[in-house]
């Protein structure tokens, strides 16, 4: 059996595991990233964290030459080859950091063992990570093209081609929460107008929810609790039964839905996978009218080919798939 | 020197031409498809066709043995492997025509030479071969990741990711008119609301612009035209500063840049190439408005990878493209 490295790099923690080809987690560790402390202390704490897992491992059996490698995952625009950071939303000052390179050099000067920096350092954007821990080792098994959709303050996006992650000709694409599904629509983080970001954000989702509330004057049970609403709050109350929630869902679905709908038509995909916290409702709150706006939206060959499932390895599903890219070459 | 054969098939005529691997129409016809036919007359006429083109070569000194294939772009959904028509919009009844095997028995019952039956025959989507057709001999050359548009009655979509023709898992993706840019938008061909189709065919276009010199009574030069109005006029008009036909130009070419934002974001491709009768309408009237709203839209990474260019192959995109598709295996 082999295994390998994933770290999930997040503005807030570091999410690091030792994982066996098999898609198991053996040991992990959560770690602060402390985003403003500048991409050498950043690189430091990573290096510290592998070298941690490896030692760790040692006591399970799992020596240094079973450990094919380490995936890194990370948000922004990531050059994969040369293990650059261009620029990332939860690293303000970072402008083509060689993130794969400072971690080699960090652990070339400080594990106790040389050979750990002698093993190969993968560098990928997470949403590309997520959806390949997905295709390997949840939802997307025994499927060759998928796109994927992590809800969450923002919307990241993979794809996946006939089994392998697809970049785009700069690596900037599978920005799937950047579809436009309303061109005069919200104003988005990015700059657009009506990108599927903009309508389901976790931020407009509590919004919305505030706004049927107060400026529709709806009843709802969460009357109580509009300064710290959590779409965790909405959808448990949408689950028993509460009507404002209830339609928060249908209609974060239906926007879903309509992107789905253009990328179903541009990619053909067998699968799309959605995960991140809100994806969480389920099944009758949000799959059934993502699904039912596909269903009406696309032309048939298309809605029919592409099934829409939860992701199934839940905030792992970076960490793995990062591990994963190990694997892939 | 090597040759093929290409035929473009579409709902009024059937385009055929003898081209060297070198992009260059050696001979050309142009034949009534007569699309109510059937698909056993429609094969008929397609084998008869390339039995004359490869007749008419042997007087330019291009003998059977320097043809390398036959290659066959039709509108629909195109099955290339096993050379099928699934459904085409140009052929009400069609389910399931093996149109590279009905022209294939054709050739071997009526060709004088019987060594024809033997060429190989590729079956592609029109949309597809008119992006390769691009890719190999027009704007896209040494380019390896592009979209394409065919404006038109429909807008036709056409994919290329490192240099090989993109089909989605059922041979349905590359739908690029049907990309969503306004989610509760206009009724669609299709049946869906607000696909790019639905605002910059060829109908919506001419219906635009009856509307706003009727319904809002704005001046033009085109008020004595408006029951024969074509999109060639309009242009004309707006060449000539007439400033309702110059918006109608700015605003196709708006809805066309949101819909190049979503391609931009998930696919980041080098280069858009627009072509169709609309196309000609040119740099200021058109391109500039499409490069603007994308600029203004897209994330700098992605509207910075993707170059905006007009086709460069005019209405034989799609020949070439079919012929192309022989050499491309």
């Amino acid at each position: 059996m082999r295994f390998s490295v994933g770290i999930d790099l997040g503005g807030t923690n570091i999410k690091a595991g030792l994982v066996s080809e098999l898609g198991e987690i053996i040991q992990d560790i959560i770690t602060p990233t402390n985003a403003d402390s500048g991409e050498k202390a950043i690189a430091s704490r990573i290096s510290h964290t592998i070298c941690q897992l490896i030692n760790r491992g040692n006591s399970f059996g799992v020596g240094l030459q079973d450990i094919a490698g380490i995936g890194i995952g990370a948000a922004g625009l990531i050059e994969p080859v040369e293990g650059v950071v261009h620029f990332s939303p939860n690293f303000a000052g970072w402008h083509d950091i060689p993130l794969a390179g400072l971690v080699q050099e960090d652990l070339a000067q400080n594990s106790t063992n040389c050979k750990i920096s002698a093993l190969p350092i993968v560098l990928e954007n997470d949403g590309n990570a997520m959806a390949f821990g997905e295709l390997c080792h949840g939802a997307g098994v025994n499927v060759r093209n998928l796109v994927s959709l992590t809800l969450g303050t923002g919307v990241g996006g993979g794809i996946v081609i006939d089994g392998s992650i697809f970049h785009g000709s700069r690596n900037a694409g599978a920005e799937l929460g950047h579809t436009i599904i309303q061109s005069n629509g919200r104003l988005c983080g990015c700059g657009n107008y009506g990108c599927l970001e903009a309508y389901v954000g976790r931020q407009y989702i509590i919004e919305r929810t505030r706004r049927k509330i107060v400026a529709e004057g709806r009843y709802s049970s969460l009357e109580g609790n509009l300064n710290d609403l959590t779409p965790k709050m909405i959808s448990d109350a949408a689950e028993k039964g509460d009507e404002v929630a209830v339609d928060i869902f249908v209609e974060t679905g239906k926007c879903i839905g309509v992107a789905l709908t253009s990328l179903a038509h541009i990619l053909n995909p067998e699968m799309a996978i959605i995960g991140g916290g809100i994806a969480d409702a389920g099944e009758t709150l949000l799959f059934e009218p993502i699904r039912s706006e596909l269903k009406k939206r696309a032309m048939d060959t298309n809605a029919d080919s592409m099934r829409v499932v939860k992701a199934q390895l839940g905030n792992q599903a970076g960490l793995v798939g990062s591990a994963m890219l190990v694997f892939q070459n």
